[in-house]
């Protein structure tokens, strides 16, 4: 079958691999329809994650149908069209059995990680039964494709941990993928305003479409100061740190309320200087976390009541032969206005 | 001045009686700009409620300007415009400090029942700072008389006691303005479904309009098993009560799915029979509450940004001199097609 | 293997029975070491479950040691003392995935239920990576036996579903097994008091003795009064029914504070007439569940380090082969004397 | 009357002052029975806080009886016993309505800060129907004191905003008054083992009398690692800073569990730097938190009830005319093995 390999740093090839097959009985195999390609995709082939080892296939997100499903999967059968969670979940270590499938003693983010991956034709999904879900009959699976990662990073990381409250200013910095995924999740909680912080004016204008209520362009260093006057000089009730570097970091703890929260989304590379002399008495919550993917059913209600509608953050669409193309186009996401690309198996 | 008159059960008069004064460090005197018509007024008027003697200023909502303040009133000045909570909270109490306004020491709802009320040119606010709401310059005063009682009574009540979140699936009993106050905040959290369930096919065809996503008709008393068609059998994630009625709670006890939550708003005249042998093992929550108005400031917010638009509910206007047959009105509301009635004095 | 035999309404008998062995991938299979008798077993041989079909081995209790496993367990081999669940979780449906176990759509209580029990030799526990617990080393048996059933029943369904603070007034109506586990598990929150009501008289002596702070002799009929005038009159912020009759459930509704809870354990047989023209304005919260044993690790840590000491419940010890004189103990609690019994079959 | 003045860094005095009297109609004046020292007068001494002025009478803990009050004071009267709060809460601000007294607009800390303080025969307390808390009859006013400042830091910023659950893993860094205030009353919730870190081989020794169920010594630069050890290599569920210095919050970074709280209690003078590089897939959470001192009800409860003796922090005590003998011996809190100190002006 076809798929994409990663070569070692710098190299990604489309090679032809062996078709998986079952190799516990907790495991399905799972036909590829449609996957995307994540900015941690970019980061593997930069070769920024030792964890993953040249020859790998990588690719975390997907929808498909079972082909074929281990003996002790009771939960889905041969033919299921199912949406694949970027975390692979055991479902009965003492972190699942919390609800932290992310940091599932033998899963986890191990999907085009540490073991093979989605972005080829077929995939193998150790734990199918917590690993998972149905898609109901009448979904657009181009918009599910949307919940295997980037939906639910930014509503469990950024939403649900930032604690958004109707009424609320809520401020997201960085109007990525994962930011926008913030922003749309963000508004089913009513929120006054939502203030979308980023360097990039294009960026900022696809925000504003998708229900931002401010913008601020970070590029001249000034954001600070332009969200304070934005809040009457009292800070936002919810920042979202949606990038990752210690620039934004600041921001965010530059523009927190008295008693709100900071959220962190974004991969950090190295450590930030966080100004305890001055938050120690503001009554402050910084919150981190890595997507458990529990949201992926409430998520999925949400777009099948037409409550959510990820389908807007794609930009692109490529075969799965053309998955080369694919990503150089989203490796200049800026340049090409890129938000998400569908790759397409089917 | 003039002012609408419980004069015994079954007596409402309108009458010139004195302007009222400070009487307490504590108090503000507002002069009345406009004001509405509540359920609970005609029971009061029936003669339902024996706390409230003839002779007495009916009214506990309102939107007025502050004529005078006591000398412990800080918050407030005269010609500040002001929203009048429909609870009286002394703010320092044992409930107060729990903010459980509703159970004050001292207070609690005692406007137009215990002490004179708003349906009148001016009222005397005792506990001003901790009772009055600043009204944002841009706001609409009729939009926001509707959060002195209704509104918060809705949220509070139902949509937060009922812990309402995205992708449930909700059911409300009663489509009158107070159902429809809680369809309107349920929408805060994006519910994938909200059934609205009524006898009266107007009341469903406005809650359509304001959202609701089905409708049930329970004239025929089959409300339960539509309820539970719509809901593939499962029953609801919440049910709210916004009658009062034993039929319409058995509705809620009918469809609540277990692990679901029973809000109850109606005000009860009678006990109700619980279905303790059905309900035991199912992992429910039902909940009673007076409004507490400790959500005020979040509803403001939530109407200064546009997310509520409470100004949906008002289907009649009348001047102060009209108030008699503003009663008339709203006490055929079926028939008359009424929701909420302005009463204007500005 | 011996084994404890439902005959239909009033018939029990201890017979020889196949030893059970391993049908699905899932399942292990247990030697018992301890198990225990329920006030549910008791209602079973009266005949009240119609679940319960005559040659069924009763029991949901016990220890025991991993004798063989399924292909797909991997958290237990052979060897392993483990704590049985009294709740068989399949881990993989929408309720486990809410942490909602009792409401397994393929498990929940099944065991000498559904499926045969642990009041044997061997038992079949089916889905044995999420329905057994391993059993630390140092651990006590009998205590931890104590932790199949009882003691996450009156935690999960009284003490958490009531939410019981520090400083909290509570009262626990019912002093049997289940409601004295409540006033065990109560004490991890530093309640101001825990007043312990009962109609018997040794019970409330024993509950004295596990750290009840008041206790009131319900047997009069003046339960309410009594509770009241020990809270100055505002009632308890926490009311637990542990019983499941009309008599006790209004105690409850009686003594409960404006703000409180009423957290139902009982067992119900009939619908009980619930106040709500006295309670809906008094901001109350009333929860049913059946135990969901979430709470079993958590437990099991609060048993290492000392903080519960379960095994003060158990009054009586018997052999495996003495099981049917246990069952006539047991029957008559309370003039034996007895909580909890062990069954010993090591 | 006599009072300690704060003459600029470095200087102290007991002086003759004139006794305050009542200025606003929300003040009381309460005379001084105990007052104490807290950490924080000493860095207002070496000058650390410009806020305060030369000439304030320093103090914002003590118990008293109320001598006057003003005219919209209606919460006490002449004569009653009162627990002075470490916050003046105006009551009626956005802050207070929201429980966050500590940001109160008007007030917050300003006792011996912005405005005399209690370290004197008599203060005037503002807003004191919402700063003041009666003291039951047969409290002990040694107690007592300790829950004007001490206490509710120790439980609100450490123990709450950590959220202890039964069976936790918890660690205190820093075992001085505030430490051992969160030690006390982490103690409510039953967790598994508190282990307790400090330089001070004494005040461990008081920390294992007091509860803790371990303790490092951190003198050595090793205390992440030996937490770990006793943690088998999992970190503790909530770690809390009670110090204030970078070294300090450090070991909390260090030491925290995947799914863990770092809760901030202690004051910072610099800027720490966060390993957003380890953490930001951890899920954990950071919160910081200046006293609100809205658990004091709550504490009293738990004081008079017994389950929580603050006394035992009390290791010296002095009259009035000695205070400046106290504040040696404070000073000198290690070598003198102090806790806290009483000041008697009764």
């Amino acid at each position: 079958m076809k798929a994409l390999i990663y070569g070692g740093a710098g190299k990604r090839t489309l090679e032809d691999k062996p078709k998986p097959g079952i190799k516990d009985p907790t495991d399905a195999l799972v036909r590829i329809l449609k996957t995307t390609i994540c900015g941690t995709d970019l980061h593997i082939i930069k070769g920024d994650l030792p964890s993953v080892m040249p020859g790998r296939i990588l690719g975390h997100e997907g929808v498909g149908v079972v082909e074929q499903v281990g003996a002790a999967v009771s939960r889905f059968r041969s033919g299921d069209r199912v949406l694949i969670s970027c975390v692979s979940a055991c479902g009965r270590c003492d972190s699942c059995r919390k609800a932290m499938y992310s940091h599932c003693e033998y899963g986890g983010w191990i999907l085009g990680n540490t073991i093979d991956g989605t972005q080829a034709e077929y995939v193998r999904i150790p734990w199918a039964d917590t690993s998972l879900y149905h898609i109901p009959k009448r979904a657009d699976e181009e918009a599910i494709v949307m919940l295997s990662d980037i939906l639910p990073t930014g509503y469990e990381c950024g939403v649900l941990s930032g604690t958004i409250k109707p009424g609320d200013l809520v401020a997201i910095v960085g109007a990525g993928p994962i930011g926008l995924a913030a922003l749309l999740t963000a508004q089913f909680y009513a929120p006054a305003e939502v203030i979308m912080v980023d360097v990039d004016a294009n960026r900022l204008e696809v925000a504003r479409q998708f229900g931002a209520t401010q913008s601020v362009d970070s590029s001249s260093g000034t954001a600070v100061e332009a969200v304070m006057q934005l809040t009457a000089n009292k800070g936002v009730d919810v920042a979202i740190e949606a990038v990752g570097i210690p620039a934004t970091f600041d921001i965010c703890q530059g523009i927190v309320a008295a008693g709100g929260s900071i959220a962190n989304v974004g991969v950090h590379g190295k450590s930030v200087e966080l100004h305890m002399e001055k938050l120690w008495d503001r009554n402050i919550r910084l919150t981190t976390r890595l997507v458990d993917t529990v949201s992926t059913p409430l998520l999925l209600k949400t777009v099948m009541s037409g409550r959510l509608q990820p389908k807007r953050l794609i930009t692109h669409r490529f075969r799965l032969d053309e998955i080369m193309q694919a990503y150089d186009i989203f490796g200049s996401a800026a340049k090409e206005r890129a938000l998400k690309v569908i790759i397409n198996n089917d």
